[in-house]
């Protein structure tokens, strides 16, 4: 009998009514015929009403005790859902991630999975109970509890498939899938069937929330097949896998776009080696992830240099920038918080050039204007201002008739 | 430098404000060269709120479930007062119970402990840490989470102290002490320097509900010095330690009263051997803490049965006598919620006789009567009804001039 994990999120599980739901989903996969490994996230908003009482009393909690704050939420979820599913009749146990072997670095907040110890789970899978396990969270080898970051209750689902070597992940979200484009922004947007972990990678680099980042990453490393779909639904969702036969189906899947980042520019800087390192590293050392970099051609010896970076960061981004600014006597600086990114991303531009071009072409024809560019093997994206983001989406979708189902 | 265990209540840590004073209090005890051991509860009403959420989704949820739900309460009180902590300049560090080396049986939302390691307390005390450990809570040697029933915070502390050899168990509490009767309903009442151990037993045992009955036991039997103090004030408290000196002082400590019990009677039972056994065992086995038993002189050969026991319990005690009764074609039945105990504790009972004379003769000049009674060395509790259970606690408090310091 082959393992499914299942992970739910927060919003899913809102409320007694919800959680019901979602139990008689997981005993339903039960009966027929597969184990269930259900990771959750914490119900509702419970997270932020927890960060909420810890900045109630210091502005700035140590990372150790906000982890041991944060971790309640799931474990809350973990307990109310076994209870709900005892309740239909079939036996289920919780675990919290400490508890099931989920075992991390100590960088509290924001932790990696070192390793993931499966044994626990394995013997409760063979006693026949449906095992439920806490998303987001983990333990360092000295039993500290730690938590993975935002989205990391995709990361324990996608480990916990992997070491369990389940037939299926299956994230369960408010969404129906991945889509071609954010149907709030573009209401022709296609459910996609299928996109490889690459495309996935890129979808959710650029501003597709509906799947972490890393969890991604590692669903490739370990081979995971990975399926995005609602939980108010039946509808199959999205599936996540190898590259192969998707090449074949789609050139683009899909266009995003990324209102949470700022840009930030030196003017007038010395064109001479070590320059962008002094100005990189700080940033990194600061736990910054800049995104986007651009350098212009020197002109005299002098250079701009660009980058863009999370808007939640910009205080970082100044104050290391200022302090560059100074130390190298360059001409000025400058931070836009207006602007947007919008992607295209598709695994089929590997092999059909002239996608990017057609990109800014639309944009072009749309009187919208390119501020920066960036490209990878399978996307292309441009900073454009924030008030075009949502023509920008729509005449992308349009011009590439996304809406359209992909020849065959 | 000694260590000193600190027990803070839910009311004490309800809202940041109040968190941030027992963070201040610690600090300061810390700051007077003490090291500090923090025991705590759930904040404000958070248990029973995490109940109610449970009881929506299940009436009789899995007690396993039920304690990985409850743990979470005093997991956030832990973590927001280790952060309030931080704030004022110290190092805290903050442990479950799980974590904190508490190990219990596996009788989950009441288990007891069985072993206490402290290693891991001891090394963060040595790096100058204060240490503040979730209370009521503790994990299985499978370290499956579990929960040590009403009042377990104080176990944990007393347990704790004893581990560590502490100078002192403070439990700080929304009280001032100790009290010769309960302040609400006998206003004259006085707060006790101190009571012996077996005082406090059989304190808590008829209904003073400062301390908990199976703490007071584990202190007694670890020789650990306990003090009940407010966490509102900076008043000395009362002490509870050794029998010694306490004998000479007052020959009674306390008035108090139990309004949560019924009286069960079973009329026209068979006097021979086995009778008795087989109510009170099938109550045993149903978890049901029988607490006075009286049996009349059979006349011939039938006698009646009357006992006490917590009233959230009638349902089980209807339905085991119901089924005694009519196996033993007894005459009847009767069942009683409207009765109240009184007791009258005090060490020095023993060595004056007439004490409980006395008491039944202030009962009876306040024209309230007596329908039960049961003694110890130290204690004499009659049953009456519960209408009467002020005016009784308020004479016997002014009969024995419990107001007045006794005679040194």
């Amino acid at each position: 009998m082959g393992i499914i994990v299942q992970k739910y999120g927060g919003t899913s599980l809102a409320g007694s009514e919800r959680i019901k739901k979602v139990a008689s989903r997981i005993v339903t996969t039960k009966k027929q015929g597969h184990n269930v490994v259900a990771v959750v996230s914490a119900v509702g908003d419970t997270t932020d009403n927890l960060l909420k009482q810890a900045h109630e009393i210091a502005p700035a909690p140590p990372k150790r005790e906000l982890d041991m704050l944060l971790a309640t939420g799931e474990q809350i979820a973990i307990s109310l859902l076994a209870i709900a599913i005892s309740e239909l009749g079939c036996e289920a146990i919780s675990f919290t991630g400490a508890q099931v072997g989920i075992v991390t670095d100590t960088a509290y907040t924001k932790a990696r999975i070192v390793s993931v110890r499966v044994q626990r789970v394995i013997n409760e899978i063979n006693k026949g109970k449906i095992v439920i396990v806490a998303g987001f969270q983990g333990a360092t080898k000295n039993n500290d509890i730690t938590t993975l970051g935002r989205g990391g209750s995709d990361m324990t689902a996608v480990a916990l498939a992997a070491e369990l070597n389940a037939d299926i992940c299956q994230i369960y979200t408010d969404v129906e899938g991945v889509y071609t484009a954010d149907p709030r922004l573009e209401p022709k947007a296609r459910k996609l069937e299928v996109v490889s972990y690459e495309e996935m990678l890129e979808l959710a680099a650029t501003g597709a929330n509906v799947l972490q980042l890393r969890s991604v990453e590692y669903g490739r490393n370990h081979h995971v097949l990975i399926e995005v779909r609602s939980s108010f639904s039946d509808t199959p969702g999205t599936l996540i896998k190898e590259d192969v036969q998707v090449m074949e189906k789609a050139i683009i899947s899909g266009v995003t776009c990324e209102k949470e980042e700022a840009k930030i520019t030196i003017f007038g800087v010395p064109d001479r080696p070590g320059i962008a390192v002094k100005v990189f590293k700080a940033l990194a050392d600061e736990g910054v992830n800049v995104d986007m970099i651009l350098q212009n051609v020197s002109d005299k010896g002098i250079t701009d240099i660009t980058f863009t970076a999370p808007r939640r960061d910009l205080p970082i981004c100044r104050r290391v920038v200022d302090g560059v600014v100074d130390e190298l006597k360059a001409r000025g600086k400058s931070y836009d918080e207006e602007i947007a990114k919008v992607s295209l991303v598709g695994a089929g531009m590997k092999s059909h050039p002239g996608i990017a071009a057609h990109m800014f072409e639309i944009l072009s024809d749309n009187g919208i204007n390119i501020e920066m560019i960036s490209t990878s093997s399978i996307k292309v994206s441009c900073v454009i201002r924030e008030k075009d983001v949502v023509s920008a989406v729509q005449a992308i979708h349009r011009g590439f008739e996304l809406d359209k189902e992909p020849i065959k």
